[in-house]
């Protein structure tokens, strides 16, 4: 009897990276991807989740069910697109395509308790990969605060420890979006790994890869080709230091399959809640000394060995679609 | 022949961490302390000085010269003592112990110099540790360049990284003084090291070990018990949290002659002048994916092999004096 797969959760706020993170998950042999939640921040949760459903479509794998997560911030009462957002991912999320609509429609159990019940079903089997924010999973350890021992692991993206924010000089968006929340998060004894800015501003995309996917004259290479090459676009308007875009939700995916891609430092978290360093992850001086530590952040990658795997996952899938 | 000694250069703006960085560079058989270079910052620079040659005297080194350094930061007028500084090291920087005088003075020639002077004499082999503000070591790169490339290695305490700052949520009081230098200094090709609050926040000291320098009947160990115990009280008050205090400044010293006691991470860093980041010292985003790195900063410590290190070097020489 084989040894049983990595069952994955995505939680996703569906923009271009976060399209990629989705077919990096779908196609790495070593993970099944048992759900999405949907959460805002690049876009709003209804069209987040619309996103994965056609994505999903467009990639054969409309088995996996998508269940919407949280419309906003947990101590806030809305939301708005930032205009930076639209920017970078278009005023859909989809780099403005019109994506075929998927057949399947959202599940209508709640994201959070979908996750609940994940926790329990498959225990330390479970990764739980959020690259938004992490109000649905404040909201789920609020609920039910014994998943923080079931989880096996969290790998999310975001945040930024040792390089400045891409929001404000101290935050990362996905972070600045519910400081709050996580906080909160970092604050339990879930094991889990930060993918920040730190490590995702080193790992870079350029036309160069969108070029062999759309060389494979499919649908699905297609529109990725296009969704990265808009990306491509507003990133040499927003980070023209950086000659490409960024990976950001991509490496988180890849992260939670191999953590030996990056190198980490083991560092109890805290989240700053007030301006002007709203949103800052930074180590918790309090619990700087503490023994057992189970947050991680990543502080370095190997991009080549990533990179590898990113395009020998990602080709073969759109190639088949 | 044995293979020579490093020398090693101090760069101290003498209060109580400073003296105990001081012994350790006396006390360490691999290295030989060639000279002290007096800055500001807990004190004036005129009473660093003198502290150091007072303390030099105690502990039977009055052959070490002491080289007067600069006043204040490079792009201001003039400096001030902060009250915290005089809180925790006392008004004089030693405590408020009247130490006894010490026979020799400072020496002529300014300390840039003699720091210039070293790096050409002794290139590699050259140990520069600043545990002030960067104000000589930029003023020195500024007088001549090319020593840069001489000076073996640079160890400073300062900075912080992975957590918040001492003298605000982004900086640490070193840095903070002269954030102008240090930038400069982290913009160069310097072989470089920075030991800051991430690591010397965990390595602390207690009154059960100036207990054991009290019980030595020493002069030196009699002073020293003093000294420490006055910044432990000053602790209580400033960093409750703490239990102790921070061994920051001979951390330095032990991590340039022992590097390994400290895990690191090749990381280009830049700091910020303009408020309210001032001081911070930060990941340089724009040098982020360059190959060649030169700085590391001190990201974890081995607590237990630093202090066994330090007891065993400090109380020996506190017996003998």
């Amino acid at each position: 009897m084989s040894i049983s797969k990595k069952k994955m959760i995505l939680d996703l706020d569906t923009g271009v990276d976060d399209a990629l993170a989705l077919a990096y998950a779908l196609a790495d042999p070593d993970c099944d991807l048992i759900g999405i939640i949907g959460s805002y921040g690049n876009v709003y949760v209804e069209q987040g989740v619309q996103n994965s459903l056609d994505l999903l479509a467009l990639l054969g794998a409309d088995d996996v069910p998508v269940y919407l997560g949280a419309q906003h911030a947990l101590h806030v009462d809305g939301f708005k697109v930032l205009p930076v957002s639209a920017q970078i991912h278009g005023d859909n999320g989809v780099a403005n395509l019109q994506l075929p609509t998927a057949k399947r429609g959202p599940e209508k159990q709640s994201g959070i308790d979908f996750l609940i019940e994940a926790a329990h079903k498959y225990k330390d089997q479970l990764l739980f990969v959020p690259t938004g924010p992490l109000t649905n999973l404040a909201a789920a350890l609020k609920k039910d605060p014994t998943i923080a021992d079931l989880i096996g692991h969290v790998t999310l993206m975001g945040g930024a420890l040792t390089i400045p924010g891409n929001v404000s000089p101290a935050a990362e968006a996905n972070i600045h979006q519910d400081p709050e929340a996580a906080n909160e998060v970092f604050h339990t004894a879930l094991p889990l790994t930060m993918v920040g800015l730190d490590v995702t501003t080193r790992t870079l995309l350029t036309k160069h890869e969108t070029a062999c996917w759309r060389a494979l004259n499919t649908k699905a290479g297609t529109v990725y080709a296009d969704l990265v090459n808009y990306y491509i676009e507003a990133y040499k308007t927003t980070n023209p230091h950086l000659h490409g875009c960024a990976l950001h939700d991509p490496l988180a995916v890849g992260v939670a399959i191999e953590p030996a891609l990056v190198e980490k430092i083991r560092l109890n978290l805290k989240v700053e809640t007030t301006a002007p360093f709203e949103g800052r992850t930074i180590g918790d001086e309090a619990r700087l000394n503490e023994t057992n530590i189970s947050t991680e952040v990543a502080v370095n990658v190997d991009k080549k060995a990533f990179l590898d795997k990113f395009m020998n996952r990602l080709t073969p899938l759109f190639a088949a679609h």
